[in-house]
């Protein structure tokens, strides 16, 4: 399995290569979307696209086994949406995101953003051919789980702490999470989050503006 | 790919048969955890450990991709408990289980939790022997996981919904999950509960005692 497995990486890494150099003739800012299932994903793009809609071309693209809520949700901000179902395919690859972009015009888009399967393991080793990839974690779902879910958020370029609005509730320790973020992703920026109530939102959107998730 | 797995699937499935002849022989009762990272999985088993340590002889076994925190929080409960390492491996298999079973006397035990990684995909085509399958997705994921998660949910025998304290301050819509639920698995029991209020835990206490997750 662990050859098999390295001839599919590889072949996802090739065929990511391409998609991230038709995304940058095309100038359009891909931001890819990982966490675990319930972390606020759909949520987060929600109030993004949303802000992003007056005055920029925005398009997503959204993975799940099953169902096509989360498109249908997207797509009421205006945006240009597709679902991407994976069967039992618990993460997206480089050749599904080719598939769902056919008959898009890259070139008229300034921001595309794709949603992965609600997973912290399986969508860590596949390369989407994003310009940055964003790892969700709700405060909700416990300070440890950097460290258990180490690839993930190693290979994120920006580390979101959602749900901010329940921290309270379920005494949330941003220092112990912090603490472990840059334990298996020294220097990754790590920016807190509420979708609720917009907190931290304005800085997103500021990152989204200047085409870099860097604080 | 979709051969080798059907072979993997075929192995397991051997496997966790042999595994299923020794736990009954031995007369333990074995209960297998699954839910998405955050869901409280190891606060449950927590509360579940010290509730049956006075009166019975537990053990539990404890995946995770890295880190051993969940078996030394468990250990201190009393309860016998080994941490699985999987690495990369996003779900535990019978193998797994069967290697770290070596050396406990399965006669000498009641009671036997196995906690798989968190994830909602991959557990669900692993068979590990259990007499029944939890699955746990807490109140802050959202009532749509059920349809979008469906094999895991339709693979499991009980179906818990935890963190019930946080129900009112994310608006959870309690007869929503409870559809969506029936819908991927029809007749399959559900139960609400909060492991830091204690919420539905005498109910739980209960069936593990009659040795049967049926409400």
């Amino acid at each position: 399995l662990p050859e098999l497995l390295q001839s599919v990486l590889k072949e996802n890494d090739t065929k990511a290569r391409e998609l991230r150099a038709r995304f940058q003739n095309a100038g359009v800012f891909v931001v890819s979307i990982v966490s675990g299932p319930g972390a606020g994903k759909t949520a987060l793009l929600e109030k993004t696209l949303a802000a992003l809609q007056p005055h920029s071309r925005v398009a997503a693209l959204v993975g799940d086994l099953a169902t096509e809520f989360d498109s249908e949700r997207l797509a009421r901000t205006g945006a240009q949406v597709r679902q991407i179902l994976t069967g039992t395919v618990c993460h997206l690859d480089a050749e599904m995101v080719d598939t769902a972009l056919e008959g898009w015009k890259l070139d008229e888009l300034d921001y595309l953003f794709i949603e992965n399967v609600g997973n912290l393991v399986c969508p860590a080793a596949y390369d989407l051919g994003e310009d940055a990839r964003v790892v969700l974690l709700s405060v909700t779902q416990g300070e440890d789980k950097p460290l258990k879910y180490a690839p993930i958020f190693h290979g994120s370029d920006l580390a979101m702490v959602s749900k901010a609005d329940l921290a309270h509730a379920v005494e949330f320790d941003f220092s112990a999470v912090r603490r472990n973020i840059a334990a298996v992703s020294p220097g990754v920026p790590i920016l807190v989050v509420s979708a609720k109530t917009g907190l931290g939102m304005d800085h997103w959107f500021a990152m989204l503006a200047a085409r870099s998730v860097t604080i």
